[in-house]
C-alpha cells in the first residue's frame, strides 16, 4: 500500500498521531507497542475484486497491508494509550509521564539571634 | 493538497467513483456535473493550526483545497446521480442510460400461395 499520512502532534501533557485510513473498519486497525518504547501502526486495506459485473478503469487508491512505526519519547507512559476511528481517521493518544514536583527551597526561619 | 485518490467502475448499469476523503464531513465535499458531461468532486480540508498548546512533531497529511474532474461516459444519466460518504471514503454512482431494446425481427407467416 502506499504511504500512510501520519501527523504527529506534541500537547501538553500528550502525544497525538492522527493517520488517514480511508475505509477502515476499527477492527482492521492494529495498533501496538512494541520493546515499551516503539507505537506501531498496522492493518490491511482490501480493495473490492474486479468480477465479470465489475471491470476497473482506474485504480488511483492504495490497498495491501501497511506498517508504521514511531520511537516514542522517553516521557510517553505507554501503559495508558487510547486510539480512536473516526471518518477515516485514526487518532492515537500516548499520554506524558507528568515530570516530578520541582522540589520547593526550604525556608528557614530566621530567628533572632 | 496531494492527490485525492480515485477508482472508477464500470457495473453493468452505472459508473461508480469512489474517492477517500479520511477526515472529510459530507458536507464538506462538493460533488457538482458541468456541461451535462463533466463529474466533479471538490472539497477543501482543514488541519487543526498549531497553537501555543499544540506543536507539530511530523505533518503527512495533505490539506487544502482539491478538485477531480472526471468525463463521463455518453450513456451517463446525469440527472440521477448519488452520492454518500462512509468511513473517509466517498461512493459516487452515476447510472447508465439503458441501451434502446434490439428490435425483434420480424416473423412473416409464410402461407402456401
Amino acid at each position: 500500500m502506499g504511504k500512510t499520512c501520519v501527523d504527529v502532534k506534541e500537547l501538553p501533557d500528550s502525544y497525538v498521531f492522527v493517520a488517514d485510513m480511508p475505509g477502515l473498519k476499527c477492527g482492521d486497525i492494529k495498533v501496538q507497542v512494541e520493546n515499551d518504547n516503539v507505537l506501531t501502526i498496522g492493518g490491511e486495506r482490501k480493495r473490492e475484486e474486479a468480477t465479470d459485473q465489475t471491470k476497473y478503469l482506474r485504480m488511483e487508491r492504495p490497498s495491501g497491508k501497511f506498517l508504521r512505526k514511531f520511537t516514542l519519547p522517553s516521557n510517553a507512559k505507554t501503559d495508558d494509550i487510547s486510539a480512536a476511528c473516526n471518518d477515516g481517521v485514526l487518532t492515537v493518544t500516548v499520554p506524558k509521564i507528568p515530570p516530578p514536583e520541582p522540589h520547593k527551597p526550604k525556608t528557614i526561619e530566621v530567628k533572632v539571634g
